[in-house]
């Protein structure tokens, strides 16, 4: 599978809109809109500043933009040093199964290995199309618990003595 | 259950080596030492700088060292903002069982609801213990399948055209 002429670039501040438009269309693909509350002004944040805290790769071809794979790069020392922590990966529905989804995780391999960092991310367990692409880039995928306490609970126990 | 005179306080550089020691014992309980690869020097570089990349809470009683949890504040655009990511909780295993570890998930808890941030980390699925005392602290566990793409495979991936 080769992309058909996609190119794949960093993302600025003014790909906010765009990127967002994705985001939350990504979301709904996973159910998983109830986690999702970020505002495109705070996206735009934290595709700015040296170094952004929001790093986001884009793939474009003839029609526009095709898909995107965002990242962030975080301390993680059981490794002794930063993760490269993937995000979201989302190609456009009718743009699937032309290399793009291979070409953005090509980039992210190489911006990590440049960087002699691993990389590692979470996948939905009733996602399989995207474990089996995973799987054929040579990723480890290992069941797990995610937590997560929100603020509400926090303050609840917080409350508690 | 209270704990009995137990002090929680941030690390500091000088607490590397003991910290160390504590994660590679509780890398042993949970079968994960091969996941583990940092040097003391690293774990102390983390805890230095201003604000420290890794940050680390210890529990002291009467005998000393009793347990720590450790921490980073990593970027999530999905919230909006930032996350706190817990790293490791251990408590050392004659000290279990009176309220350390309770101890300090409340400070974690109290120093995410302060900065307004949510917190998440990840459970081992086998370990029944850790999440029967995270879902009484009201955090919820969902199963997902954490991705890692080592840099052995990542190259393999790029050498491929």
């Amino acid at each position: 599978m080769m992309s058909k002429h996609a190119t794949i670039r960093a993302a600025e501040e003014r790909d906010a809109p765009a990127i967002a438009a994705m985001m939350r269309e990504l979301a709904v693909y996973e159910g998983t809109e109830s986690d999702v509350s970020f505002s495109v002004e705070q996206l735009r944040a934290g595709l700015s500043g040296h170094p952004p805290k929001l790093k986001v790769l884009l793939a474009e071809d003839e029609d526009g933009l095709a898909g995107f794979a965002s990242y962030t790069i975080d301390f993680a020392i059981w490794t002794g040093g930063d993760v490269l922590r993937v995000d979201d990966v989302f190609i456009s529905e009718h743009r699937r199964r032309h290399g793009i989804g291979r070409a953005l995780m090509r980039r992210i391999a190489s911006i990590a290995v440049a960087a002699g960092m691993a990389a590692r991310w979470e996948v939905e367990v009733g996602n399989v199309n995207a474990q089996q692409f995973y799987r054929g880039l040579g990723v480890e995928l290992r069941e797990k618990l995610v937590a997560r306490w929100s603020r509400e609970a926090m303050k609840g126990q917080l409350q508690q003595e």
